[in-house]
């Protein structure tokens, strides 16, 4: 592929997937039996009812209301709709922020691909430097980019004007929008009701005291250095308990299962094997047998609960320290407390529910062997991630499979196995390994020891986007493992290195068109139609449902996946800045991207998902400080680039936009970044003093008594915020209303006994 | 040069120089006559008299005593007797901490030397690599050298094994001195006395209020955010003030020189002339006539100050603001105040003695564009500085000279006079740039606009570091000019810059020898004689000195120039640790060096210098960085060293080292750099509460009432801790006690009336 032909019938094919997959949404949403896979925000927000409760048997499942059928477009303005401060109310400032990514691409590609499309892709066209010098290889592309442009062409001068443009451009969109994010989030804070972590403050790394328990040492140490110090929770080491807590959950799943078989068919007792997976073993009568197990776990669960409250070792030395004032905790937060910068660590603690209860007892100095390991272990996957998967790949093959398993033989000989199993379990392997990459970073994240999820999937974030920008992005430029790029550049001078992947950059762009194709459009076109957790709802929908309560139970919203959304956007906007001056044909298609993309959050975040926690769109530094470096990477290519073209005596002046991007970015940092890190002592005192008047008669302690407790103590239903993904594959019927507060009253005892030391 | 017997010859004439200078000192420093000249700290204890009231009329200027001739060495061991906590408690912290620098060179070094020259001496000198293949042109240095191993020889596992030896000696050596001084620092501040910056906090950027006075917005937003807020100063721009005083205190200086003229020679009236410098323009009687002047200058001085305390505009928007205690200026220090992270800047006050008063009112936006523009100025110094020198340097030859002053043909063409100019004025031109660059780096540092002194100056010793390491280091060590090196490394690939420099390092050794014994120890001989300070003072004592008073006043202690010998030191630090493993016979000249330093800087802080200022020990984190960065290139280098000599698979286990350094660093950072930057709130605490025990009475706001005035307004002779270097060419009698805290009678009556708004 190549030609212009070609750009226009792959674009034709992909737009007519992206069309059929948006139709069978489109179809598929307006279904009564579909509502709570594609509305169950709603649901979770008690906006919407089941469409069951209708008389009509039949327009419970399917819609027979023609007049939908023929507006099934109108998710599209109806996702438009919301306005901001609304959407901010209904699903949080994360999510507004993240949607206002998409649409920030939109404001740096518009103005820039209208200016690359009138101004130089003339330029390129007319140059016609490819046929003059009859090179025997190029193509419609070809003749828009850079490359049709003759060595040492006056013209030439046309795209540094253009990368000033760009630069400037990128300049002022970026500062407007770090701007709005940090007055968004400011307001945000200003406005938010009244929550536990404005007044609370996590201490970590308490010392050990020969003459005090950790709870004692914790209230001596803040009531005599902060006159505000009001409460403490101290944090239990409750990892054990909430595997019991778990299984017993999934227990309890499995008894559901059989009652439910049982009421459906009551002449027949259902029986199970005792055995693993129900696979062999015994076989018991079901109902009987998870009823005594359930019987035994609970007691189990509760003589755990005794004993991690009679331990004093189980006492963490972690502690969540409550003060009278939004003041105080922000002074606490912002200092140090002790001579020892090791000790008595604070800092805000995250949001209840955004608090990751397994990192809290890592002492200082195993965190920094942890993250030296974890950095080294980053750069070896990024960069030799291809040396394992190319030895599994090895071994997935018919030999090694006929060694492993001789009796499979037979079938592997024949001509049409073999031949899937020669070409596809090598691209299998891979594909595997791509999709459990982001669960490999965030394990990598976890053991770094961050103790909240939002700082996990930050982190996740930026070394997906490493891996990202050196396996996707190089690896596609000059191609040839990360490894052998690395090698070649230790032994390239710092200025071919540029040119190296300049010279080539103009050649990959129709690669990267078709790409964008691919992986953008296609992947949001399927993000929406939310394949698997259509499957998954009507699975348990039919085997796990009794009641209209499990039903809510058996929806999963999902959430915004942060971690790995933001990354690829990352690579949507460097591919637009990079070839912005060179090839800018390749924009419109980025454009596309962003606005589907915008369009089918836009919609997701208000139907769909329900966040995990609220961080307050603390994650905005690093997508600000990631175009920057996508803008620093394409202003050096550029330099390579005209470099080769011998316009040299233009290098001085390309080299003038890096420098003045570094110092943007720094000017950017120093003047909004504390914001996101910070809490001005002003807004603590206003908010503080308008509580006094509002709510004099406020029990403070009383509702911070709770706030801060393992889950387990807290409510069953929590627990499962801090155990995540894996926790889908081991039960099927899984509470997903992870947000909910409520406490359930057979735990409500543990809860107050755990509860406020003060 | 290069033989041993040749380093021995020059080793012999750099040695009897020093022991020149020194016992040139050991005989000048017993002269009664010099003792304000090598004993200024003790007069300004009060705990040396003036010798000049012994009886004996020669005894009071030259010492007779024979016996103290022959102890002439005994300085040495008083320089070491008098124990740590004497001398912070005598010289201060900064000063303790400095020597401490040199201290620490002689524990890094001497176990490394040791090692060095009993391991790797004996495996270079029998190599016998360099006989063998008959090189040319080598010699003895060379042979002790890293160059007598052959090429791929298993005896590189020797200098691989130091290297990781000298990686971990210096990892335990930094690492213990690093936490010995955060300690000495943690004690400092807690055993300090009542000091006005332990309750100050700076306050920059204050907005602006169309309905308040500067003063009043400060009052009004501190009182509201800060429960412990108690009052607070605002800061006049006085600078105008400051030149009038100035011009007076030089006025009165001619006076007291004229005066003291008529006392001697009573007869006749000394005359003066009233033009440029005295030397032209009428003849008046110099008396009536400077009296006369002071008189104008004194009216001038008052409406001056008049003016700037009836005018707003006068106000700069920044202010000290102090507190009821110091945890509450521990809070407000490091705590963010407003949602604008760029107004209501709160920091520590740096002392009154330590603050730089014309940089407080430049704004923050002005601050980023400040400094872009000096990073970019200090780039273009240390790579072309050579630039404008050759353009000097080709102007101020015959044929220059002769164009511009013609008539002095006849002289310049007098064969010495021009074989004189062409051979000396080009290497003069280069010295005065370089006795220039630390005045122009310190200058460079003020325009970035740091508020202290102490921040200028490790400021200034940042940027002469780079500029050492770049045009010292690896300008001897790859010959060419900075920017040649720049453009060679540009062209030349990652992998052979190292090896380039690392090549070419075991040949540079008998330069840098002999560099060692010119630049250092010379330099230390030359530093305790203090020649320019002792001719200054008998200068001034032979033509200005009436009282004792006054001739305390001529005294001048001066201090430690941090900004430009620290970086000298580094120098030392980076040759040691990159020969180490490569030439170890440098070591002992370095070792040297060193210990004569400790020496001789411990006499001068302990009976010379007089701190202007204190900051506790504040920089000991950039001292500590730069030796990290010596290490990491002194690793680098060796990589690229040993695989020049094919002990290629050595390259993986060097490479490890950088990675732990770095790592290493991080840890240093973030276990003791708070204690440098951050107050905790454990000790406010202590020391508030302490406080009150003892003192329960103590009136706070009197005490702070004057402390954070500018000095013009506080007493006259403080005004030129701000004017700093340049009053010295301008004035022949300068206060150089800066350090007083007392203020004259005629200027308390506005130091009140500018005193404490609270």
């Amino acid at each position: 592929m190549g030609s212009l032909s070609d750009i226009g019938l792959a674009a034709g094919i992909n737009i007519l997937s992206a069309i059929g997959f948006l139709l069978a949404f489109a179809i598929l949403r307006i279904q009564p039996f579909n509502d709570r896979v594609y509305f169950p925000k709603w649901y979770l927000k008690g906006t919407r009812n089941s469409p069951r409760h209708s008389s009509n048997v039949v327009s419970k499942f399917v819609n027979l209301d023609c007049g939908t059928y023929l507006r099934f477009l109108n998710w599209m303005p109806a996702a438009l709709k919301m306005p901001e401060p609304e959407l901010i109310r209904h699903a949080g400032l994360d999510s507004a922020v993240y949607v206002r990514i998409y649409c920030l691409g939109l404001k740096l590609f518009v103005p820039i691909a209208m200016l690359g499309l009138s101004v130089l892709v003339p330029v390129n066209w007319t140059s016609e430097t490819l046929e003059k010098t009859k090179a025997l290889t190029f193509n419609d592309i070809d003749k828009l980019s850079i490359s049709n442009v003759g060595k040492g062409s006056d013209r030439l001068w046309a795209h540094l004007t253009m990368a000033y443009a760009i630069t400037f451009w990128t300049f002022y969109v970026l500062y407007r929008e770090y701007k709005v994010v940090a007055t968004m989030r400011l307001n945000f804070l200003a406005l938010e009701e009244r929550r536990p972590d404005q007044f609370t403050v996590m201490v970590r790394n308490v010392p050990p005291d020969p003459d005090e328990s950790v709870s004692e040492h914790v209230q001596h140490f803040f009531s005599v250095n902060h006159r505000d110090y009001l409460s403490h929770q101290v944090v239990y080491n409750a990892n054990k308990l909430a595997n019991v807590v778990d299984k017993k959950k999934s227990l309890q799943n499995w008894l559901v299962y059989y009652e439910n078989k049982h009421a459906r068919n009551p002449e027949k007792r259902p029986t199970a094997k005792t055995g693993f997976w129900g696979l062999w073993g015994k076989r018991v009568d079901a109902i009987d047998y998870y009823k005594n197990e359930i019987e035994k776990l609970s007691i189990e669960e509760e003589s755990e609960r005794e004993l991690i409250m009679n331990d004093q070792k189980a006492i963490m030395p972690v502690a969540f320290v409550s003060f009278k004032s939004r003041w105080g905790a922000a002074v606490c937060a912002q200092t140090q407390q002790s001579s020892n910068p090791t000790i008595w660590l604070t800092e805000w603690a995250p949001e209840p529910r955004d608090v990751y209860w397994p990192n809290l007892s890592i002492p200082f100095f195993e965190l920094t062997i942890r993250r030296l390991i974890m950095a080294v272990a980053l750069f070896f996957l990024t960069f030799f991630f291809m040396i394992p998967i190319a030895f599994v790949q090895s071994l997935a093959n018919i030999e090694g499979i006929e060694r492993v398993a001789p009796f499979l033989r037979p079938l592997i000989e024949k001509k049409v196995v073999k031949s899937f199993i020669q070409g596809f379990l090598p691209g299998i392997v891979l594909k595997i390994f791509l999709i459990l990459l982001p669960t490999i970073l965030m394990t990598m994240s976890k053991i770094e020891g961050h103790t909240s999820l939002s700082g996990l999937n930050r982190k996740s974030a930026a070394k997906y986007y490493l891996f990202l920008f050196v396996n996707v992005f190089l690896g596609s430029v000059i191609t040839g493992t990360a490894f052998q790029q690395l090698d070649s550049f230790i032994h390239q001078s710092a200025n071919t290195i540029p040119e190296t992947i300049g010279e080539s950059i103009p050649m990959k762009a129709s690669f990267f068109i078709t790409f964008i194709m691919v992986d953008g459009w296609a992947g949001i076109a399927a993000e929406i139609l939310r394949l698997k957790p259509l499957i998954m709802f009507h699975i348990k929908n039919s085997f796990l449902v009794k009641t209209d309560q499990d039903r809510e139970q058996a929806m999963d919203p999902g959430s915004l996946d942060f971690a790995s959304s933001e990354p690829r956007i990352q690579l949507y906007f460097l591919l637009g800045l990079v070839y912005a001056a060179v090839t800018p044909i390749l924009l419109p298609f980025i454009l596309l991207f962003f606005g589907l993309s915008y369009l089918v959050f836009r919609h997701q975040i208000i139907n769909v998902y329900n966040q995990q926690y609220e961080s307050g769109a603390q994650f905005w530094p690093d997508v600000h400080r990631r175009i920057i470096i996508a803008l620093i990477v394409s202003q050096i290519l550029l330099m390579g680039l005209l470099s080769t073209k011998h316009a040299a005596n233009s290098t001085p002046l390309i080299l003038v936009l890096p420098v003045l991007t570094i110092w943007f970015h720094i000017f950017c940092k120093n003047r909004f970044e504390p914001a996101f890190v910070k809490f001005p002592l002003q807004d603590a005192v206003v908010k503080d003093t308008l509580e006094r008047a509002t709510e004099p008669n406020l029990d403070l302690r009383a509702y911070l008594k709770d706030a801060y407790i393992h889950p387990v103590f807290c409510c069953e239903a929590q627990s499962f915020a801090s155990m995540e993904e894996d926790v889908e594959e081991k039960n099927l019927l899984v509470p997903t209303k992870r947000t909910s507060q409520r406490s359930s009253p057979s735990n409500s005892k543990h809860a107050s006994e755990l509860g406020t030391h003060s």
